[in-house]
């Protein structure tokens, strides 16, 4: 259902449409102590990815793909609602690593 | 209509000129949960572009054009009453994704 | 009489002279409803440019002329009096987009 | 009296020494109505220039000359008292426009 | 059990995913006196490096490389639970020194 | 005396380590009316000039030299004590004019 | 003993590690007049040295080398540990002179 959406929204420059994975949620809630002077980072999987920046006449290539399980900072990005599904939009600077 | 208003006013640089879209209003009424530490996201079209920034001699060009549909946050860029008709004047770098 | 002090301004690097225009703050006082979370734009006409700023050896060429009517935010530019008469002076780079 | 001090300052990189315009003071007493929210801008004649900044090997041409009439805001520079005769020190991009 | 988990997390960019040491943790506390008004610096292994960020069209070479013992501020990166296992993502530049 | 323990200080890139001259004090005890909406400026002779800070592989030549007199705002720079006798070390940015 | 714990310590990039000298403490103690709206400076000798910082698939050279006894500002840098010693990492930066 996410890729259903997802193919409906294509992001600008170096964003990143992200479906945030509920099964993360749940499994931090089992093993993270949270540290409140740290920033929560969440876990989601990417649907939809820009083209890339444009800097000095070239786009820079994106590193994350459509598929890649992402990790990104809990106040990172804009929330929005496409058809009644939840996905968040990112700035590739925003994420931190891809999960394999 | 849009396009009536829109036709008076070319955006400078990097700038685009967009009608808030009603029917997203609404849509979002309906299904959006809000969440008060993002900032809401708002529909709307484009009726005007602007050339584009200009970036060492050139012109950066744009990735948005005239009739597309596109997402912004909520409080970006500046509103503009031309005969009546509310339109926004953003920055290119302020739309997140378009949508099809 | 805009023509006749404005004669008397040569605006540095990327400024231009702007005759705030009257029509429009009536116009907006008829149709503009005010919105306290956006800044309110102003309009005003062109009477005098500056010759670009300069990056890497070259001037970058201005996109106002003199004569444009001009869509700016309301905090923008400093305003000066030359001869009794109130311009305004702002960085091209405020100017949010020329109307005809 | 003003080049007398004046010709003891060589400002540095983008810099002017501009000897504020006491008529300018008495103009603006008589026809400038104050605008809070707008920072009050001033007239001074320019009585000496530095050579430009250094940028990539290359200096910067200065666009202001000595004998000048210039206007600048309020609060910009720094004053400078030379010989019992007050100064002001700008940068070039302080400056706004150059009167004739 | 480090190199179980960090294989599973690629950085993205210039970061650095370091699993922070627990020796160092008891080593200061022995031997460090608390200056409240220097940030306390923490030592850890690098589990897994990015690939650099890009620059013009290379990428910048990362100087630390998996195995090394680093040490880096206290409240520098975001920290990541994934199996269990907490580690902290970090850009390079947040990294103060390698430790041999 | 300024020499004597001036020669002992090399200051780095852009830095120029100064005296600060007691006449410009005394002088402008004398002259100066203060005005509090602007920081006041002081005078010091160069005792030392650092190589320039460097820039695309190359140096940016230092418009200051030893033994010119300088003005340069108060609150810029760090007060540094060499043998008893009270230097400033400013960024070459700080100083505003050279005087003769 | 400092170069001991030195040699375990490579900094990244432009910094520098330092042994904060403990008569510099002493001399400042009897000479230094504190002045609050000045930051307090501190010697140190430099005891490791970084590669430099990549600039342009370059590295910009260090200015500053092992040995080296410099001048820095009080609240720059990070502390740390090792073996016991207390050091300080600084970026070069911060390192306003070197004192010979």
């Amino acid at each position: 259902m996410a890729t259903q959406s997802a193919a409906k929204v294509a992001p600008l420059a170096d964003r990143v449409v992200v479906k945030p994975s509920e099964e993360a949620e749940q499994m931090r809630g089992g093993l993270y102590i949270p540290d409140t002077a740290k920033e929560k980072p969440q876990q989601g999987s990417v649907v939809a990815v820009g083209p890339g920046r444009f800097e000095k006449e070239t786009r820079v290539p994106m590193d994350v793909k459509v598929g890649d399980k992402i990790l990104y900072g809990k106040y990172s990005g804009t929330e929005v609602t496409i058809d009644g599904e939840q996905l968040l939009i990112l700035r590739e600077s925003d994420v931190l690593a891809v999960i394999s």
